[in-house]
């Protein structure tokens, strides 16, 4: 099943897609996906009976008030490998505050004296249960509400040249680009077995596949409920494959006007212009 | 005026104390403190028209619904040196989820496997207005909606020695004691002269003031609005004096059944009893 919200920004409706892949109105069920309606939402419906929606326009993030997004880095071997730092021992976790998520093909801004502006497609997955202190991944699997995209984007700069913490260059206004959809986890058999490509103004720059990745998602999980508490419509953002800016010949970070296309298998394709703060 | 929220956890109700220093109920006003309604909450208030309320009983933090806490690290010189680390040449940000947040007296857990929680004293910002590339320190002033206290409740070993990045040991359950009510920045004419003191077992571990921020708080919200969009019912911890477990004699970090009273001029007390994950 294939959940989205479509519509105008801050005001957009559920849609719901099965089997025939056709889009539906999901409002006869529930009035928005939200951390409260989500691990629910499916719980008894009918989705053939629900109104067809030919054109659903704008798509928004997949859910709306979410509560944290913890991100992990460097857990792709050969980005870790094109930063120049070691493959780490143990996830590398930091965060992105929700008010930094915008609909998968809106507007994303350059900050204002930014140089080192840089794209990062990522595997997100989106929580479905609490999770807390999980003993094993099996556990941390039947946490998962489905899968979307991320676009986690970084300010270089910001991030690693302005005085500790990561933080810093990785929440500026509209760098999470989410969505377009929701895939939900039943018809995702292996999340570790999904290509992830990225290219900016029609030239490839990531074309790797969650296989690569140092620490799998339900490992993530795991590990991540022994720090944190996840809860319903939380969202954690698996790290970025090699082909970044950062790490490539020249350091082609994104300008004002560039059109980055971002896609994971069976999850859909995002594109988004840059634009200046 | 001081604006704060008491009854059961998940269920509080406003309370509002004007220039007679008695709480008063604030329902009549407004259903609760969140980052929509603080903005205008005392527009056109006649306080003491409000039903006084004798016993408050448990307060919760002093507003819900918090989009994000930004935190800024090693921002007293004296607690800058006691971790060992230089004097940061722009403020180092790091978050903490807006879950961790919990009442001022409320039990916090000490997580699993910890052997090194520490506690932080900390004057914590309320944002009032968006803040967004301001220019100046002015503008910054104009965003504060008011003052309270956290305790930036660290965990060393995740923190530090466990792969990068400051947020892993700062997101543990409970781990943000807010409150107990938020001061009005109208009654705070100087934020860079106030008092912090906590204790631990009532023995006093930080007795710091805030004029020994390296940072101030106008030049902590102009230089964040530079980085992330500052928006209403945001929190901006402040950072810490010297005092700290980690910077003591002997790590003297927290067990569980420690008794840890926070206090900030102005601003109340804190008292956690501290317990086991």
């Amino acid at each position: 099943m294939r959940l989205a919200r479509h519509g105008t920004a801050g005001t957009e409706s559920p849609l719901i897609s099965g089997a025939d892949g056709v889009w539906r109105d999901l409002r006869p069920v529930v009035i928005d996906l939200t951390p409260d309606t989500l691990p629910t939402v499916l719980d008894g419906v009918d989705v053939d009976a629900l109104p067809v929606v030919e054109s659903p326009g704008r798509f928004g993030p997949p859910l709306t008030g979410i509560g944290k997004i913890a991100c992990i880095g460097l857990n792709y071997r050969q980005h870790a490998a094109e930063t120049g730092a070691a493959v780490p021992d143990e996830p590398i976790v930091f965060l992105k505050t929700p008010d930094t998520v915008v609909g998968p093909d809106d507007e994303v801004l350059i900050p204002r004296l930014s140089l080192k502006t840089d794209y990062e497609v990522e595997l997100a997955v989106v929580i479905g249960r609490e999770a807390r202190y999980l003993p094993d991944e099996a556990a941390a699997a039947a946490c998962v509400a489905g899968y979307t995209i991320s676009n986690d984007v970084s300010e270089r700069e910001f991030q690693l040249e302005r005085g500790g913490q990561w933080d810093k260059g990785k929440n500026c206004e509209t760098f999470n680009p989410l969505g377009p959809w929701l895939l939900t986890a039943d018809e995702v058999p292996d999340p570790q077995a999904l290509g992830l490509r990225l290219s900016v103004n029609g030239e490839p720059r990531q074309d790797g596949d969650t296989s690569d990745m140092i620490f799998g998602v339900h490992h993530l999980i795991r590990y991540l409920s022994h720090f944190m508490v996840l809860r319903p419509g939380d969202v954690i953002n698996t790290g970025t494959p090699a082909g970044v800016a950062l790490g490539r010949p020249g350091l082609p970070y994104l300008r004002a006007g560039d059109v980055v296309d971002v896609e994971i298998d069976g999850l859909g394709r995002q594109r988004q212009i840059f634009g200046q703060a």
